[in-house]
């Protein structure tokens, strides 16, 4: 008799907001969760089957955290991988595959990929020191990247002249030519053992007019058909050179040429596709079960347009956090806020999302903007 | 400062598939849920933060339970409301109000009601035991309801004519017309503590051609614009009437000449809303939550036409589930499955149900017979 879903034990490395949302989709195919999370009261905790609080980069930890599992995925990529490779070995189903973790661990080992395969990305350099760095003055403006233990933000470090040599990293990483990106896109892709693929349709990022920042996330995005038909393209192109099974979110630049090149990949539940829980047939966290436990891949169709807006801690508070203008937010028709079950609150810590659904896009933008000025996380 | 959502804990009377519903909402708030059920393997056991198991007509056990809790609500009608009106005295929130639970629990009593405020009914004669139901032969054909202590079709028997009347029930109950009814519709209504109120769009019921069995459920119901109206109408003014604080189902029949009549009701998520989860803006499991936690309610539109299987544990089959067919189900664009976290199967136990979205009506209708067909719950 086949072993149906709700007899299988899935393993997640990682207990944070993503975990959470697969846990919301996971439970209605009766699948039991177990969670690995260094922070005791990681947001998983209360709402999983069992909950391990450990390192993610510990070898013992990872791998007797995977033997009480049938199948095994991360929320995070700074996990053990050397521990997944061992349980892969010995029968456990890994996905994504350990190996494909390791690679995007590293954007020296990723750049590299994308220009073996022929995936556009924007021109690079490796560099293995500050030394090396500034002897490429010449190749400036330029992003130095960390090779390895980058995450949000951190080792990314724009250097835009000569003046800004000194902050560069003195590790292995790379020089990225600065890209004047006339947009700023992802497309998540999923593939499941069997080899079906999806790709989500394209969101953009909403900048602030002059500042560096993005405000939120909006889709459709506003490119043209042939556009979008490239990056449809292009993620799938990675998904299938990588032959990875799970999903995996696309980052990518449109330039002002109208060119498309791949920034950053992510394999795993993206924050790009948060919209997707309400705004599409089925949500990425819905397809990162069913791609990792290999079900059918789901209908990927948007059903209304959407934007997503992070809350973040308020700058200035730290302490047990207080939504401020949840009321007035939930009040409106079309608006979704989903809070990560963090009890304390620091500057910009990812305390939740809001979601906005609305059939006009000008309307719709509009609403993102009044809903960012609306939520405060205070304490 | 405003005691916000995730500092209060819900406390929920029954731990089943409705309860089970309303915690995958209940994790975008951060909401604290304790669940009571006499089941130790009840669905919500292992994705709340705490699990009483212990039984719901028990006035201690209900008492005690509530007093870790900062509101309670249920998600069954057969609780002791003894112990949910000493704690409403003391100052927990208890919605819906005890003495309404008492008064829907009780179907004499609930039919008075309709009949003192004016809401249209069928017609009934109080019956006391077996013999007053057999001096009222001439009221037939009718249906024979128990006072207390029916659900879910138990309590409930058909006297056609004078050969049934021995399957009368001996105990306090109603005779009530049989109603040669044209359809049986659904209308959810809510009520918050501030007063606020919606309606959901009315939901009808598929029947099967000739056997009086309920095939699946569809929205938006085939009636018009003016049958509709009257529906909402009616369904606002039965919460209006109770002055509820909660979520209530008020199934009605239409007859052929076009009247309504309010036929049960349940203060309650219900089986006649489980498609809003993906067919309307808000779910009728978050409506619960609004409701009863004084939030604003949330809009009722319906986003896409949509229609609902149940999966009831197939005849002949009694073990550990497993369900035939899901692998195709869910391959296919618009199916939503849900199942219930049950292990267990018997024969016709509500295992899951399966939500179809739909455009077209008629596609609608043919694919909800396919699934139903399709997907089966074994052993």
């Amino acid at each position: 008799m086949q072993k149906n879903y709700q007899q299988k034990t899935l393993g997640i490395l990682g207990g944070g907001q993503l975990g959470r949302m697969v846990i919301q989709s996971a439970i209605n195919y009766n699948i039991d969760i177990h969670i690995l999370d260094p922070d005791a009261n990681a947001p998983c905790k209360s709402i999983c089957q069992k909950f391990i609080h450990g390192k993610l980069t510990d070898f013992d930890t990872v791998y007797n955290f995977g033997q009480e599992c049938d199948i095994i995925t991360i929320e995070i990529e700074n996990v053990n991988t050397d521990a997944l490779e061992k349980l892969a070995s010995e029968g456990k189903e890994v996905y994504p595959q350990p190996s494909l973790i390791r690679l995007i661990q590293d954007k020296r080992v990723q750049k590299q990929f994308y220009q073996e395969k022929g995936i556009p990305t924007a021109e690079f350099i490796l560099t293995e020191n500050k030394d090396e760095v500034m002897l490429n003055a010449a190749f400036l403006p330029a992003v130095n990247k960390l090779g390895k233990e980058g995450y949000d933000g951190r080792g990314v470090q724009v250097l835009k002249n000569a003046d800004d040599l000194e902050k560069a990293f003195d590790a292995p990483g790379l020089l990225e030519k600065l890209i004047d990106f006339d947009k700023e896109i992802s497309v998540i892709v999923a593939k499941n053992k069997r080899g079906e693929v999806i790709a989500y349709p394209s969101v953009e990022c909403a900048f602030h007019p002059t500042a560096n920042l993005v405000e939120f996330l909006f889709a459709p995005a506003e490119i043209s058909p042939e556009i979008e038909a490239k990056a449809q393209e292009i993620a799938l192109k990675v998904i299938h050179e990588l032959d990875l099974v799970g999903i995996l979110a696309v980052e990518m630049f449109v330039t002002k040429e109208g060119n498309i090149l791949v920034n950053e990949i992510a394999p795993r539940p993206h924050n790009s596709g948060h919209h997707t829980i309400e705004a599409n047939m089925i949500s990425q966290f819905e397809q990162h079960l069913r791609a990792v436990l290999d079900m059918p891949l789901g209908n990927t169709e948007l059903r209304t347009p959407a934007a997503m807006v992070n809350l973040l801690g308020e700058d200035g508070f730290v302490g047990e956090a207080y939504v401020e203008g949840l009321d007035e937010a939930m009040a409106q028709k079309g608006v979704y806020v989903h809070l990560y079950g963090k009890k304390l609150t620091k500057p910009f810590r990812k305390m939740g999302h809001v979601t906005i659904l609305d059939n006009d896009i000008e309307t719709l933008k509009k609403r993102a903007m009044e809903i960012k000025s609306l939520i405060k996380i205070k304490a």
